[in-house]
């Protein structure tokens, strides 16, 4: 089965306010294999640079992008160009376990996380509005269960190529493999 | 079986700093079942006051707790008296996937999250170090990834008594349930 393209969508980022859960949002996008991580909102250079580094030490390729205007970026990914589907994830959606296995593999997925305040046009153009269970908790935590269970679905494992550190599980202690940059030479 | 008791205990909490992480790592505990959030650093009763307003309106009894005395409080929680299990969650830990069904049913456990620099005793005191990857994501989808696992390996599905709001899952939009006060007279 061919590797899934996924973006991940981050709404409603708002300087000053949110650059942690939104530095951790770009993160865990990043290891559970999404490869382009778009933020609408404010722009911020130094969250997309502190992921950048993630990059460079940990390999892979994820691309950060600064976006404008939500509704026509999602009808466009859904069009007949990109033939995208959208998923939203809300405390209010279907549950993400039921919705996944009816999501289409063979096409690009956006997947949309909200700030405080979400318009309710996302609500309407979104192919799935999905939960993580129906209680209050955090978009990161959401936006992990969901990937996994995707990953998982998809019987796919993200790998990162051109690392620069590897860790090596450990019972008791830090356990990092440094590369040597001449290593293949 | 019976549910077993589940404490989550975030380390190195400053004030200013870190309270959004925070309230996310008490609203997953909450949402995943957890009875205790236990603090340990800088004291901030807004930071607990906005957890307990998610217990009064979603319901559920989780308490939370300002700790002092890390190292102490871990060993205690392991003595004879509490006999319990102390698994700390860290990138550089044994795979969650494999612990867990090694974890005892029968004793109170604590799941430690660290912050930025963790004290290399924490490794050592833990009967567990756990990795939920070997990627940097986040402690929030960390904490959410290991308690998921753990509900799943015990059959345990969290309930939420006196709630004042229940969502019901929707595919396109908002359905909340108010459950009126004198209801049940």
């Amino acid at each position: 089965m061919s590797e899934q393209s996924v973006h991940v969508v981050r709404i409603g980022y708002r300087l000053g306010r949110d650059p942690r859960i939104t530095t951790h949002l770009g993160l865990v996008s990043r290891a559970w294999g999404a490869k382009h991580f778009h933020v609408f909102g404010d722009e911020d250079n130094k969250l997309f640079s502190s992921i950048e580094q993630v990059n460079q030490r940990f390999g892979g390729v994820m691309e950060c992008h600064h976006q404008k205007g939500l509704n026509r970026w999602l009808k466009n990914f859904q069009g007949s160009e990109n033939n995208g589907v959208v998923v939203h994830l809300t405390m209010y959606g279907e549950h993400y376990k039921e919705v996944i296995p009816n999501i289409e593999h063979d096409r690009p997925l956006a997947i949309v996380v909200g700030g405080a305040k979400v318009p309710g046009e996302v609500f309407k153009i979104s192919n799935f509005n999905v939960s993580i269970g129906t209680q209050p908790h955090s978009e990161v935590a959401a936006l992990a269960l969901f990937l996994e269970e995707l990953n998982s679905n998809r019987n796919f494992q993200p790998t990162f190529e051109n690392s620069k550190m590897v860790i090596e599980p450990s019972a008791d202690g830090k356990i990092v493999h440094m590369k040597n940059e001449f290593e293949e030479e």
